[in-house]
């Protein structure tokens, strides 16, 4: 039926599943580049066709207490354990209460915590993806997570919180395991201890009724985390330290536009050296829907404290949007997680006996990461989007992002190689237009 | 049943499936070195044993309309999105008419369209190799194809056509992607954009009879791609271009012993430069069965033009070839897809009850990459083979492959590197005899 | 049910199954660095948390006589071929005499033969895993097997023997390819053949009764392996070669303080060179088990010969451990293959329903790598664990290890490096205490 390869034993106490999902976007740039300038040469970014993510899972529950959820992704990080995305036990007996010791969401943001199956627009906003989705800090760690939800005075709310180390599969610096890939070989003596997370989020919905078809979400989520910085016998920086990077909402050419680079740098106590000891990250949320349109907005920030920083050093970015479905559909709130679930179309589309849902949507997203010690650059963009349900699991998406301003930072100054190319730097202060298509599925 | 892991709903709109291959092979070779000659040093091919694939797959159906596919291959490239074969969605709606996205076979060659489950020989000839298998021109490739079949008269047509970019999991020159193994990231701003191919086939059976078991196969396929090249802004060649290549029929050792090289070499506009920017291939097909004997023929050829390239660099190809089931078998004849089917034995293999079926074969293939402009080198071979079919999806096969003639390229010449060893151009003029055996199941 | 996702044919002649396991796993040191003494810098072990096992797999029967099974382990050599463990096609037909056909355990050792998801300790013993389980000599290896099992006199023994070559996934120098993860190339002609091994195991439980809950076992495995040795033109080493190494009893940190270096090092022929030319293995086991208690101890050796070696060129190791099930129950026997089975909880784990299988246990395991001609350093160490199964496929477990004495070998001599750091040799001398912890499930 609609649940796939999925059996399940007479007595419900035993479950198994295989699932997946398919991912194929496009993107074509227009005004990506200032080669009509007399300074400049020719970067610009790509066009093409490319895999967004190829997933499989297999999922289950054994004697009734026990779920297991193992995911990969053959699109994400290049192979072997980099493309693992969930691998963990939960324990389900206190139900609601669980606790999950594995790898996980780590559970910020209701954007990231949200399954990307749902997304309303084919990439997730600036913020999403500088703080949490992209680059070295992956939102998928190994940890321990508790979590509940339950309904107050008709109001669901939902509170998870636990303790998360790193991703077995993100790249340096986020990762600090030496030789991933050596015989058999995890970690060895020279990659430092395993840094570590502090992370919770609550969320409430003051206004909810599913058969009304509105909701009013609030939240706020927040973490801290000891960063791993090993420095050699002699002061030099061995490994370790910490990085935020983001694409400008982009999907196939992924250039980091914004970046801070590592900011564990320089050796150990020396004049002008950096080391990002904590990191600090808090978020709120707010959203709602009623009857076809929907809205969501959520502001994110990350304070890095250590040596050479202060607490000017606060990393920014928010986005607001809105969506509308033409065909009358509410969007679906999930009281378990406190974020959006799955688009039901009220017809699937079959040629005159229904033509899916269709959805339009805009989205404002800013993401800033200059501060006083850090130049990571800045970018705010518009995104008009279209998407078209086929069934709940099949869907075209099609976003047009418009990006405003580009200030690439102080570690991307527009200088030309040897070869008379420009650098990343030169893509400072274009406004781009970029044509996006995706067709999603999953099963 | 026989269909292994599948599930399907009572109405039939959803279905499930889980499947594989696994596929061992050994190779030994006999006078594969000139090493009993003054100036030859110790080069030779390897005689060993390996997997010459290795996959899983899953494919389903969602709401009767939407059929998706995920093939990965571990024994392919060596991992990450590299491995990849199939990830598409198909709308079936208008069956037979079908239209399929994401990545999936090109549709050139009955041979290359036919599952290599269903192989006469251990290895495809050396023109399917060179053209449409290995190297960097993978034949799965992203893209949108179209396909429909039918009878005319009683005799059963093909035809499809569509557009595709590259594999996302093919190496250099044929995929532009750089950083495929960085963090998330797909593309950066230095790959160039993606290079595209027009791509159709069409195949008409003008005898065909499956009761009276026999059938005549003729087909014709073409294609036309833009290739990708990107020089730097001081000229210097960067990324792009294309290449053929093919193993001499062999199976665990693959060293490459015709060798177009990148058909892109030098600098922009450089006198003595050379930048493919179009190939254009061509095929024709011949094939039939009659009772337990079944013959198929095939001719291949590529145009390469851009700057430095005449119409006189066509680079050639073709094989014949001949089976004969002792036990009596006819070869099925798949009807929608315009080539051989899986051979079903008149019994499986019981000691007594039943010896599965037998098959003697003999192929011819030649496969020239010496033109004007290109010298790959050329090769000649023949191949005895005797297949052992146990069940439908288990077999046992033999080849014994003698090479005619080898001449390796000018890129090829026999020289000997610092070490003292031979390089590869002192496999020329080489006859060597190759003995494989593999065993291969499918489930 | 408890099969998780299996389906069978009504008449039992096809099978098809998926499953799995997941084992996340945490290491703290204590005592693992001479940081305090004048002459050492800041080399030790690390603390951390990562997966020890990732494994997804298929199997099935196919046509009552036709076993496959695929398994693939993310955590396991960083992707690709690499991480294959089981690649095979069984033959069953004249149970339970089985020929085995493909990549599949070589079947050395009792413990080594048993499946991870039924070790005592975290990880499994010195010997085990520098003779049979770590680096470059894996156990999974591609080749020919028979094995059969039977009671004489009611008493259960066992046999098998088979030839294997490498593993697919091995690095240097147990794996003699080059270029892996090449463009859909296996091997090239630089590899030299493949190295291949006689290998054998039988074993007999001269007392044994399941009802009474007793076992003593008995057994004997040998093996011989032609080694891969290549060499230039010149003379100068090319590659292959044979090695041995092993971590201390560690999990996360899996840094090898005892290693032999590549057993074949220096150019042919020259004086000083070694050439491992043939490696002979050899290992008696004895172990049983009385009601709740149970009991295990393995020897195992191997011979190097070759150039430059002499029969004094024996590496030794052995371990003893025992075990209590607090809770009663009595370790299982697999009189199929000749070593334990899975342990049953009498009760699940269910809050006053049923605590589980509770069990205490202690193990004593060394391992010398020095000899006349090696010198790859020796290790003695003590574990004590205890183990938490909280239905048959979920438990907890966790070990103190405390290392006795450590010596590194004359490769590993402390010295240190340009960047003032400790090198591998400075854990010389060292008895560090190590705690692990793990949780681990299968399904």
């Amino acid at each position: 039926g609609e649940k796939g390869l999925e059996i399940e034993s007479n007595d419900g106490n035993f479950k198994a599943k295989i699932g997946g999902r398919i991912q194929v976007d496009t993107q074509v740039n227009f005004n990506d580049n200032h080669n009509g300038q007399a300074d400049h040469a020719n970067t610009d970014l790509d066009n093409g066709v490319g895999f967004r993510r190829l997933r499989l899972y297999t999922e289950g529950i054994m004697w009734k207490d026990y779920e297991y959820r193992f995911e990969y992704d053959w699109a994400r990080n290049g192979g072997g354990v980099n493309g693992i995305t969930d691998a963990y036990l939960k324990y389900l007996h206190f139900k609601p209460f669980t606790i999950t010791i594995g790898q996980m969401n780590e559970g910020k943001s209701m954007e990231s915590v949200m399954s990307n199956n749902y997304l309303t627009f084919i990439e997730r906003s600036l913020p999403n993806n500088a703080f949490i989705e992209s680059g070295p800090n992956s939102k998928y760690q190994v940890g321990i997570m508790a979590e509940t939800f339950e309904k107050a005075f008709n109001m669901p709310w939902t509170v998870r919180g636990g303790i998360t180390t790193e991703s077995v599969g993100a790249p340096a610096p986020g990762n600090s395991s030496n030789n991933t890939s050596a015989g058999n070989t995890n970690r060895n003596g020279f990659s430092g201890n395993t840094s570590y997370q502090l992370v919770g989020r609550g969320t409430l919905a003051p206004l909810y009724s599913k058969e009304d078809g509105y909701v009013l979400h609030t939240g706020v989520w927040g973490s801290w985390r000891s960063v791993n910085n090993n420095y050699n016998a002699d002061g030099t920086y061995r490994n370790g330290g910490w990085q935020y990077l983001s694409q400008p909402d982009t999907d196939i050419d992924r250039t980091a536009w914004i970046n801070t680079g590592n900011l564990t740098k320089g050796n150990k106590d020396a004049p002008g050296s950096f080391r990002a000891d904590e990191v600090a990250m808090f978020g709120a949320e707010l959203a709602g829907s009623y009857g076809p349109v929907h809205m969501e907005a959520e502001y994110m920030q990350a304070q890095i404290a250590g040596q050479g920083y202060s607490n000017q050093d606060l990393l920014q970015g928010f986005y607001v949007q809105g969506g509308w479905f033409l065909t009358g559909e509410n969007r679906p709130y999930d009281e378990k997680k406190g974020t959006w679930n799955r688009v039901i179309p009220h017809s699937n589309f079959l040629f005159g006996d229904g033509w899916g849902a269709w959805e339009i949507a805009a989205r404002y997203d800013t993401m800033d990461m200059n501060t006083k010690h850090i130049n990571g650059g800045s970018i705010n963009a518009g995104t008009l989007g279209v998407n078209w349900y086929l069934t709940p699991k099949v869907r075209f998406m099609t976003n047009w992002v418009h990006i405003f301003g580009t200030q690439t930072g102080s570690a991307g100054k527009c200088t030309t190689s040897a070869t008379g190319n420009d650098t990343i730097g030169c893509f400072n202060g274009l406004s781009p237009d970029i044509w996006e298509t995706a067709v999603r599925l999953d099963f």
